[in-house]
Order: C-alpha cells, then sequence, then structure tokens
C-alpha cells in the first residue's frame, strides 16, 4: 500500500466543525424544521447538480457555478452537463415544474441543503454552505398574505436560535414594482437591469461612486439623484414612500400595486419589536428572477456582514419550463454565514462532545457481556449509553467519561458492591438499579 | 427576461422524491441517527470535497471520482484539484489526523451524507446517494470488540425502519488476514491484490470465469482451485473455516490473529436470529485500504442488488497523513439503495403529503388576524397549524386538506357558533376550545 505524503489540511470557504460545534449545528437545524414544519411547510430535497442549461436560465450567476465532471469520463461523451446548485430556489422552481402533476397548490416546501458558489472565500462567505428555505408556488395567483408569512416565520426562527438571543437584525423590505415603475417614471427605460444592479450595491459601494455610475450609463443629473434620494429611504411608515412618489407625475400602476403589497407584508409584521422590519427601497436582490416583494436581513451591529437571511417573489421563474403561470415567493436563510457568526462571536450554547449519557465501565472482560446487557436496557428506556471498550483500571475509564463529557459513569456489581452510578459533576457516586435509574436533564 | 426553452426532467442516478416519500427518508434518517446517537457516536460532517490527492491516495478509485471546477475560472489558478467525495470513510480518516490534537479517542462518529460516484447508474446504483456511517479510530492499538459491535448496530437498525419488517438480510464477515495469510501460505506471493481483486467479484462473474482468470494472472490449477473452495465457505461455525486451513501447511500467524477476530465478532452476534450473521470468505471489499475484519450485507431473496450495509477495519488509513499508528473499524449504510428498494417494492409506511395537523380555515379577510392568533397558539402547544390562504369557499378549503392529507379542519367562530374543529377522516364536526383541543395521534 502506498504511503501517502498528503498533509490534511483545510480547504478554504468548505467549513468543517469539530463534534462539539457541530452538534449546535444539529441543535439548530432541529429547530429550524420544527418551526417550518408547525406551519405546514413540507421537506423536500433536490440532488445537488442541476444541468446547466437550468442553473443559468435566468440571471448572471454563471461565473460562481462549479460544473462537475468524471475525472476519467470517455471521449464522446454524451450526457449533459451537470454543476451544482448555487441556490436552492432555482432547483425548486424546476422541481414544481417537472413534478406538476403530482403536487398539491399552493405547494409549501421547505429545503435545507447544501449549496456551492465558487466566490473568493472570505468573512461570512464560503463557498460550500447551508441554506434554509421556505417557499410556496401556486397556480395562476398567489395571494400576498404568502409575502407577509415569509419573514414572520423567518423573524420568529432568528430570534429564537440558541445563542441569538443578545443579536439585533432588522428585516429590509421591499418591492421591486415600485423601483422599477419608478424608474420608469423618471424616464429611464434603457440599461434598466444595469441600473438596477447598481442600485443593489449603493451600501457597498457608497453614494457617490453609485451616482458616477448610473451617470456613465447615460442617466441625466436629476434621474440619478432622484433614485439614490428614493434608495435611500429606510421607514417603517409605507405613507413616507407614497409621498416620495406622488412627487413624480406618469408613474405606473405598477408602482402603487407594490406599493400596497409592501405595506400589506409590513402591516402583517407590526406585532414585531419597533424598528425589526422596515421598508427599504435599496433592497433589489442582486437575482434577476425576483418581480417583487424582496427581503434582507441585517445583523445592526454589523450591516455590512451582509444579508442573513433573503428572499422575494418570482411570478415567472416555475412556469416558465412548462408554460404555465406558477408565481413564487420564498425566504432563505443564509444558515452557515449565520451560523459561523455565532460561533466566532462565542456565543454558541454549551453542549457535549458526546451524546452519551452514561458510560458503562468494564472491571474485566468476562463482565463484558453483564455490561453490554445493562447498556442495551438503558438504550430500550431511551437513555444513550455506551460500554467502555477495555477493562482498564477505572481511572482510565473515569478519565474517557470527563474527556468526552458524558456526565454519569456506571459500575456493575463487583467485589461485593451492587450497581452503581457517578454524576461525573458532582462527583457523587451511588447505589443504583439499572432499571429504574434515570440521568437528569 | 429570457423565455427559458428547458423543459425538466430527472437526471439520470440523481433521485429526487415527491413529499410524501421525503417524509418516510426523514423519519428514516431520525430514526438511524437516534440509535446512532444511543451508542454514543457523535455526528461530524465534512465538507462534499476533498482534494484529488486525498481521495485517490488509497485503492483503485478513480474513475468514479467526479472533478468540480468553477464554470469560468481564471487561467493559472493555483487551487488545488477538488472532487466530490466517493464514500465518508476516507475524508474521516482526513479528518481525523487533521483534527488529531482536537479529538478524544477512541473517536466514535457518526455521518450521514451525500456520496458521488460517476457509476453507471442503474437499480440501486445511484450517481448521488446517502450513506450512514459508523467509525471509530484509535490510537496505537483498537480492541477488537469494536469490530463486533459494528454490525450489532446496524441489525439493530435494519431490522428495526418502517418498511424493512418483512425483508430478510444476512450480514456477511470475513477478515482479510486470512485469505491475505492463506494467499502466502498456499504460495501466492505476486499479484495479490489482482487475486483479491477477482476473488471479489466472483459471486458476480462466477466460479468457471474466476477460476480462468485466476490461471491467467499465473496461478497453478491447484491453487487457484484452493482459493475457490476457500472463498466459496459461507458458515456461521468458525470451526469449519479452522479445519479448512490446518490443511494447509506453512500458514501465517496473521491467519490464526484474523480467524480469532473473525470468531470474536461471530460470537458477538448469537444473540441475533440463526443464519443472520455468517463467515464468509468470499467477502473481500474492493476498496484497497481495509486490512481486517469486513462487512456486506445482503438480502437474502436477491444477493445480487448488492451489499446494503458494508464496512470494515482499516489499521493504516488516518494515521499515514500524520506518521501515527490510527488503526479505524467502520460500516455503513448504503441508506438510498435500501430506501429506494424498500419504496420500488412499495413497503415504505403509510406517510402525509404534509407536517399540517390541522388547517384554520378563513370565512372572510376579516377573520384573517384572529385564523394566524389561532394558529399562532397551536403552534405554541406544540400542533403544526397553517392558515388557508384566502378566504374561499369552506368546501374549498376543506379539498385542500384532503388533498393535502391535513386530518383536522378548524372553523372560527362565525354565524352564531363558536369554534369548531372537523375531523377529516371521520368527517365528524364538533365544537371545541382553541386552548385545550388536542389531535389525536
Amino acid at each position: 500500500m502506498s504511503k501517502s505524503i498528503y498533509k490534511p489540511r483545510p480547504i478554504s470557504g468548505f467549513p468543517e466543525w469539530l463534534p462539539e460545534v457541530r452538534a449546535v449545528e444539529q441543535q439548530w437545524f432541529d429547530h429550524i424544521r420544527k418551526v417550518f414544519e408547525s406551519y405546514g411547510f413540507c421537506s423536500i430535497e433536490t440532488p445537488s447538480v442541476e444541468e446547466i442549461d437550468v442553473l443559468t436560465a435566468k440571471g448572471e450567476v454563471d461565473k460562481e457555478i462549479y460544473v462537475i465532471e468524471r475525472l476519467h469520463k470517455e471521449e464522446n461523451d454524451k450526457e449533459a452537463r451537470l454543476a451544482l446548485h448555487f441556490d436552492q430556489t432555482v432547483p425548486f422552481a424546476r422541481y414544481v415544474a417537472q413534478h406538476f402533476n403530482d403536487l398539491t397548490f399552493p405547494f409549501k416546501r421547505y429545503q435545507m441543503q447544501r449549496v456551492w458558489r465558487g466566490e473568493r472565500p472570505q468573512a461570512g462567505r464560503f463557498r460550500e454552505f447551508y441554506q434554509c428555505d421556505i417557499d410556496v408556488i401556486n397556480v395562476d395567483n398567489l395571494p400576498i398574505h404568502f409575502d407577509a408569512e415569509m419573514p414572520a416565520i423567518m423573524w420568529e426562527i432568528l430570534s429564537s436560535l440558541p445563542g441569538m438571543e443578545d443579536e439585533k437584525f432588522q428585516i429590509r423590505i421591499s418591492n421591486r414594482k415600485i423601483l422599477l415603475g419608478y424608474c420608469q417614471g423618471i424616464g429611464i427605460t434603457e440599461n434598466v437591469a444595469e441600473v438596477l444592479r447598481i442600485l443593489d450595491k449603493l451600501e457597498k459601494i457608497g453614494i457617490e461612486r453609485s451616482f458616477n455610475l448610473l451617470r456613465e450609463l447615460g442617466l441625466l443629473e436629476g434621474q440619478a439623484q432622484m433614485l439614490i434620494d428614493m434608495t435611500s429611504l429606510k421607514t417603517s411608515d409605507p405613507n413616507k414612500i407614497r409621498d416620495f412618489i406622488y412627487k413624480i407625475e406618469g408613474v405606473s400602476d405598477d408602482v402603487f400595486q407594490g406599493l400596497e403589497e409592501l405595506e400589506t407584508v409590513l402591516k402583517s409584521l407590526t406585532h414585531l419589536p419597533q424598528g425589526s422590519a422596515i421598508a427599504d427601497l435599496s433592497i433589489i436582490r442582486g437575482l434577476d428572477y425576483y418581480t417583487g416583494t424582496v427581503y434582507e436581513t441585517v445583523f445592526l451591529d454589523d450591516p455590512s456582514y451582509g444579508s442573513i437571511c433573503s428572499g422575494g417573489r418570482y411570478d415567472d421563474l416555475a412556469g416558465s419550463y412548462i408554460g404555465k403561470h406558477l408565481p413564487g415567493v420564498g425566504i432563505s436563510i443564509g444558515f452557515s454565514r449565520l451560523f459561523d457568526r455565532i460561533r466566532l462571536k462565542g456565543r454558541l450554547p454549551a453542549s457535549r462532545k458526546s451524546p452519551a449519557q452514561v458510560l458503562v465501565t468494564v472491571f474485566d472482560d468476562a463482565q463484558r457481556f453483564d455490561a453490554l446487557k445493562t447498556a442495551a436496557g438503558f438504550r430500550k428506556r431511551g437513555i444513550n449509553a455506551e460500554v467502555y471498550h477495555a477493562a482498564q483500571k477505572f481511572q482510565k475509564q473515569l478519565g474517557y467519561a470527563e474527556k468526552k463529557e458524558i456526565p454519569y459513569v456506571w459500575f456493575l456489581p463487583a467485589e461485593g458492591k451492587g450497581h452503581e452510578v457517578k454524576n461525573m459533576a458532582t462527583r457523587e457516586q451511588i447505589a443504583a438499579n439499572p432499571e429504574t435509574w434515570e440521568p437528569q436533564k
């Protein structure tokens, strides 16, 4: 067998955790799943790959895509080119189109999988990461109530994840119809996608640079200024936006429809603490498939970390595959970036290195069978139990339990004594009946 | 926005399920996780990719590997070449070497992730599939008790998964030291890896073809025949193997060590039903990293479907990275192939299309706020509740619940009546208090 010369090292952008961190990650996933299901969202998963044509059909994302290929593929391979999905929205839209006849609409699903983006790794930017998405797709018409439900569910989750207690975050909501209609109203009819892309980066690149870029695109000074004023609006009172829009003549009906939708969504969030959810017309989302409501969520003490929970409405994504109208809306927790931030802040709750609640010790090899039987009895009663792997000195067995943070150590009858259990926190060791003993919660 | 012309279709070898199937898949994962944790195995996950050097360091697997590459990668890209992992053992060994100083040994972990192999898709052979692995790695010396524990845990799982009740399966166990030492004893010293590879396929390609292939490799007729006789042995009584080996002079101590290990493992499984676990010297496992115990598990009514649960001991895999001796043993459920078989047999347990237990109906839009509040109350009490999305006719709302298999429908006070709940199975509708009502289990 060849001797490996490879020295293992982390791969930049592909996180992996120690068991005690992974235990909290599982706790988070379990919690998110529970809340999603409590609202009636069912689970689906899609393959990690899609045909490249599916992934590149909408939006300018191809630079980030990872294609996959067999190391030794045959020549003249006629298989479709496959790539790892970069989000869960496009695969979900494809799923709905493909399984259209087998689904009940409105179709509400959640999806918690890894996604991949070939971006430059940096704080909060991984190349492989988990997203937790909820989406609804309906046939023909999707009530605005769903747009309103999405951020409320996410608020419930974000504010109840263990470790998030002291975090202040804000959901920022806009509606693309407003900005698109506004552009039209002030006479911008060309390069609209590019205009939006510049405004999308406004917070990142600053007002001056955005202004210059808009001017370079051919916008008049007044147009560029009005767009920047418009997208600088951040308010929990939609009337302020209404006032702003009324100043412009020739604004299309779309703008007012977008405004009404935005109002409905904001109104449904008034039960949240003041400032939790605001209208922010600078929220555009880079992806081209959004058509109405758009959401982002930032930490108030560090908005530059980027959005931890984003999404929006996409009226033309799923249906385009099969010639139907299948409007959808969804929102996604950027799980890994959120989790990693709380981890780096040292705020993850305490967790144990082992799920075992009790370690059954072994005095000598003849006792192993009894130890296995005792542990099996514990497991039957829902107690996670591990049998020590060798009849070593008790001190060594206790040391193992201590290092693995197993809270109880069990001793089988020996040397005239009966069953005993040691509480590793209090160091107290007492007689106990293996058929009735319960660990403290 | 460009109109997509892509017609969605399944990608061969990359399975995806409808919600009602996915619900059972989740049930299976939950069950497996629970059993793994009940034995004190902690969870870890590794990235989906490894550096190619890691994946190809051991064994002849490169033909199956999927490499990944950014669609528009820069020229002169100096990043290491990455590929999707084809199993969880190699990544786990790399993980242990990399995090050596942060782990407590013996390190017991479980891992339930997708893996990828670029094989030709066929029944039970996917290109993307889940594996559920348990492994233990220790420093210097790993007691044989762990080799014995592995198949017992897997038996417990396989025999208790919902849908597996009527399946007859058999765990087949061997120890590579026996066959390797036996080869040496009968004078085969060259091409041993190739010899093993032929014997590994014996059941598939038949005795005659195997015999001829062994002869072509240069084995004498007697040698080839003895190997085939040896690997045809299937017995729950290790003494039969012992008898066989004693016929040969010059058999190395390794053979008897392997035999003793095999006996210990089999003895620990005597509590299982007769014939559940047998010694089978034809079990070799294709992967080169195994050094001792090896396991496979087949359906007795269809052994040609291949192994649904396999693994073994690898004494030189993890340590080779960092110049230590880190022996390991593990076993893996081929989750997707197992699940898909039970699915195709129509034996998966019944499941619902939606996790919602109750649908709260809406009589008119003014009632929506009360409906949301009522549903929130249910969720607080652990009842999954969905609010219908529009104030449509009750008949339509009931039809939705029926199609989604939501077992209860709730009616808010209206037209002089109080809260009422309808049991969709019995069609009975009764008055109910939203603060105390519980769905039947």
